[in-house]
């Protein structure tokens, strides 16, 4: 027998929106499962009726038909099992259960008593807009690459997409602290072209490097980053976690914008049955966990998000989070010049375009496809070139 | 049109086996898009045809039917391009195409000249043997729970475990550093136990505390239980990143055997035709990220992992990695005592078995439960109590 505990808890509780896969009995079977597998990991039976059976365990809160084989359950845990610290809470909402198949995080109710634990974004939005000094248009965004290219090279791209008026140019995900590509030189020749490039147009461009890196590595490539002048930093929260990405953004050393990248966290939303929503994942995690911009495919481009999983993404990052400030979606992944319009008309103006290697489609090179770029955002979306079209000249 | 490049590369190439979803044709598109996308992520007519070319872009070097519908297909990288960093070793390997259905990591293959920038498991399974001095037998673990439980309940339970002869004792994944478990107190008092036992019983048993944590916090835990006595840490690396959990395993002044936990990474196994293998997931990755330990659900408990799946991650846990050692297999998730003949039959000597709740079934108590797991054991996994049938015994 375990004795009684007086555990002195608040009441306050946030909740998760499951979806979960069986029939009825089956479903209720899981949600109850749930409610222990996340708090307890005990067998209920041998848990004195004290708080820790009334509040520890994870609590049915709503039980709704989704379709003929799928339930959306609510279930709620005290806010004090996770007590402030963005791991433990992903640990609760999505931890020994992300082992079993058929269930899915679909939603968050994140009240202020969990909230006020986060600082969220430093930037988000408007701290965004006033660095790079656009108000009211998308933002523009590019990265510099392939990997392989002469530092020198990547370098010259900064300059090129600065000068043709891309707000934000970030270092392409691969890019890290290679023998053929070192991040310090790197980084000092960058931050240095587009400083160059800035004081020749009279804007504000911004590079943004990737600090992803192993252990002590990380901070100490934003620290660089932000001595060399960066505007930003790139970094890959499914690879280092998403409290390092928290950390950065906490740091009053480096108050850099941070760009969230997907890299290896598909599995999480690519089986329709397990995972976490995109809406989750990329928009609401990524606000408690202090990025400015949220990085994924959109529809029609490489990858295979929906219209509809990409649009919720974007309402995630924007929509109301209490103190917790809104924050840009960048949609990605092999889009064209071409489809500026369309994504302008799907996400509005509070969006990041971020067009890679379609730039360097263009025969007259980066700063002239940069032009181009700037100027088909000013214009609605209006097509001034066609990738597809002039490929074909410079193709070998 | 790009300058052509030198980047002097030795030309030691890894590879990666992927499972590819699709027709031959469908297969092989992918396949080339995967050498792309995990690379140069640029369209590759525009890459000079140099040295990125045929170097730092993926190769395709066979390809394998599986079965009517899924191709087995090995593409190598140069050693270069992750250059010794974990980080960007993941970020290579299922990047940007784990957001793309259809592709599995099912196998690597990892020459001298990637291994030598791992230093791997400090321990493996020879050093935790040497540890608790168990040199001829699997290993005996369970765990302190359930949460909320005071830590002075918690340090007993702590103290009966290792009385009756557990080797090693962990915390439950969800103890942190709740105001109803603060992490130092616990860790101070649940030592002191351990210690207290060890003085009596003449055998040694270790306490590994969780040290999953946010940012500076995962550090600071460790090294505060390394300064308490702890003799393991408790790591969860899919939310803090496993280059965190390397980074532990490789700091000299913490030099403590490394539990790599499961939790949050279920989704990257349970998709049949996304994700990365068991194999690779639980067993080589956590290899080269340092565990000395890896813990999964062993099949027939609460979790579903296949008898084969769970075979998998044994033999990559053990079989030979370079200079890699070996690493204890731990099966848990709901083993009931009843089953060790048959987790010693499946796994050989070379386990640990991991019984967490159904110890607390035993009518006499923790320690009486812990002397018949050691018994039951030493005698080959002979069924010494029940805790079925006892159960409703004690069940309110």
């Amino acid at each position: 027998m375990l004795a009684p505990t007086t555990l002195n808890l608040s009441g306050e509780r946030f909740s998760v929106v499951y979806h979960i896969v069986g029939n009825y009995e089956e479903v209720m079977r899981k949600a109850e499962d749930i409610c222990v597998e996340q708090t307890i990991e005990f067998p209920a039976d041998l848990v004195p009726d004290d708080d820790i059976r009334s509040s520890i365990i994870g609590r049915i809160e709503e039980v709704d038909t989704c379709d003929n084989n799928t339930f959306r359950v609510r279930i709620s845990y005290a806010v004090e099992i996770v007590q402030g610290e963005l791991t433990q809470f992903l640990n609760v909402i999505f931890g020994n259960i992300s082992l079993k198949p058929g269930i899915r995080v679909q939603d968050l109710h994140l009240p202020e008593a969990l909230l006020r634990d986060y600082c969220g974004p430093r930037f988000g939005i408007s701290g965004v807009r006033s660095l790079v000094g656009a108000f009211d248009r998308p933002l523009l965004c590019t990265a510099i690459k392939p990997m392989g290219l002469p530092v020198v090279e990547l370098s010259r791209q900064v300059y090129e997409f600065a000068l043709g008026g891309v707000d934000i140019i970030k270092d392409d995900h691969g890019l890290t602290n290679q023998s053929f590509s070192s991040y310090r030189e790197r980084v000092s020749r960058c931050t240095a072209s587009v400083q160059q490039a800035n004081q020749q147009s009279g804007r504000v461009s911004i590079y943004a490097p990737n600090v992803t890196a192993p252990g002590e590595q990380l901070f100490e490539r934003a620290y660089f980053a932000k001595q060399a002048g960066a505007g930003a930093l790139l970094v890959s929260p499914g690879i280092v976690g998403f409290d390092r990405m928290q950390a950065l953004a906490d740091d009053d050393q480096i108050a850099l914008p941070i760009l969230y990248h997907p890299t290896f966290l598909g599995s999480f939303v690519t089986a329709p049955f397990n995972g976490i929503s995109h809406r989750v994942l990329f928009g609401l995690i990524g606000r408690l966990a202090g990025a400015d911009i949220v990085i994924f495919p959109n529809f029609g481009g490489r990858f295979s998000f929906s219209h509809e999983e990409c649009l919720s993404i974007a309402q995630a990052a924007r929509e109301p989070l209490g103190h917790v400030k809104p924050i840009f979606p960048a949609p990605a992944g092999g889009m064209k010049i071409e489809r500026i319009a369309e994504m302008m008309e799907t996400y509005g103006k509070d969006v990041i375009l971020l067009i890679g290697g379609d730039l360097h489609r263009h025969p007259q090179g980066l700063q002239r496809a940069s032009q181009l770029f700037r100027e088909s955002v000013l214009q609605g979306g209006k097509v001034l070139w066609q990738s597809d079209y002039l490929a074909p000249t410079i193709r070998q």
